[in-house]
């Protein structure tokens, strides 16, 4: 099967997670990478860094399909520039679901947001644009993210937990049920 | 194949994470979920509240299998009388793992006790009656769990751990090896 | 197929697990346990203690494969010890990996170590020699584990971070990314 090709934009620590999910969930062919000028002709986990921003424009002529692997600490906003970025120009940013993720059927996951190897998202979630669900997170039943988050590694997201948009909750942290949560969680930390 | 129909004892959040086990398991037909009688005629994720609990008598002539999907946070009487109810009338109480967990060949689970989504349970360990191992909750080697008992999200259970009847182990809490835990212990906390 | 003969030094929790695991693999036949003298002719879980470590120099004419079953928690010179005196009479020490485990392609890991139940071993990663990767423990993208380590079980240690060899990295901890770890770290904390 002739698989679609995606460009990945940020080739740090991240996108090297990232491509280690696109690669299990086999469905997209990474046609290359997006950094800054200076870069162009490295490689990622034996990906050319192929162009910088100023290519996309021509990119798209050749490529439809394009994730953000920048990722988030304590600021999003280069995240949420590079999506409204990429959609102006008019790529699609599929959702990238792991194999060894598991989300529930009752559940659903709008454009540009990956989720990271062995998440848990359960039943009756909703998850918005642009977020990163990274490794091992864990979100319970009943639970909406808002646009823009990144739900850290390992951290749990109990039930009927809403996040609010831009936020950052942190490596390993926990949620009280049905709280609302928003701005910058530390990591291992308990919100109420 | 014909599956065994099963009812579900209340339908709430908790019930939910437990309907997305039970289609996933693929072992049970959900005939219905018990709860208040002014209830009756909704639904939850597409399956219909069909009675309350004075209904159970004439139920169990059809259906002979329950799960209690009340949950359990401070307190755990209401799953403790429930439990009797349905174990006086002649409910079958059977036990539910979800197949995304992994349960060793060297361990026990007694009846009534649903194990979730990513929840491990390692060798020599033995688990009571009605417990919730909830999801990515991790029980290591030699553990015991007694009788109606949550063991929460993504929380630890070390080596050797000896869990007392009716003990709520708190989400993302962790236990130190070959401890004695009993009572309420909070999320994120680490018991020693 | 024949599977190659295995022996387990040390029969205690950590055995047990570590005896599902290789069970779970199914890729080597456990021959019996070195322990105590005094031990000789009990069993753990089914498979006999066959000898304690003067029988060692016998063993190897009949048995190439060895794997260090004890645990490490304050303290791992008993494990250190064992490497060295099992590299010196000239057993082989696998690499022994849950098929619930995740390793990425893209890493590497080192003579004696074992790979618990569902750990997740992200891009870009390098594990050392004789380390125990505990159960559901996460190593992210880029992150260097030296020799003689335990990464306890649920623990996580974020992009970048390198542990030094011999630590001992708590349950349940979490470190920040790019960190440098030494020595003991408590369960649950957090490491900056």
């Amino acid at each position: 099967m002739n698989k679609e090709k995606i460009i990945l934009i940020g080739g740090g620590g991240h996108c090297r997670s990232v491509i280690d999910v696109i690669e299990a969930e086999d469905k997209f062919d990474i046609a290359g990478i997006i950094d800054k000028q200076e870069l162009i002709g490295s490689s990622v986990l034996g990906y050319k860094v192929i162009g910088c921003d100023d290519d996309l424009q021509l990119l798209i002529k050749d490529i439809k399909n394009a994730v953000i692997t920048v990722g988030h600490l304590e600021d999003n906003s280069l995240r949420v520039s590079l999506y409204k970025k990429l959609k102006n120009i008019g790529f699609t940013l599929p959702t990238i679901i792991s194999p060894l993720a598991y989300v529930s059927k009752h559940t659903t996951i709008d454009e540009g947001t990956v989720i990271m190897h062995q998440a848990l998202i359960n039943a009756n979630v909703k998850i918005g644009k642009n977020c990163i669900i990274n490794s091992k997170a864990l979100i319970e039943h009943d639970v909406t993210v808002e646009n823009h988050c990144h739900i850290s590694t390992g951290s749990i997201l109990n039930g009927g937990v809403i996040v609010k948009s831009n936020t950052f909750f942190g490596s390993n942290a926990t949620s009280k049920q049905y709280s609302n949560i928003s701005g910058f969680v530390k990591a291992g930390s308990v919100f109420k």
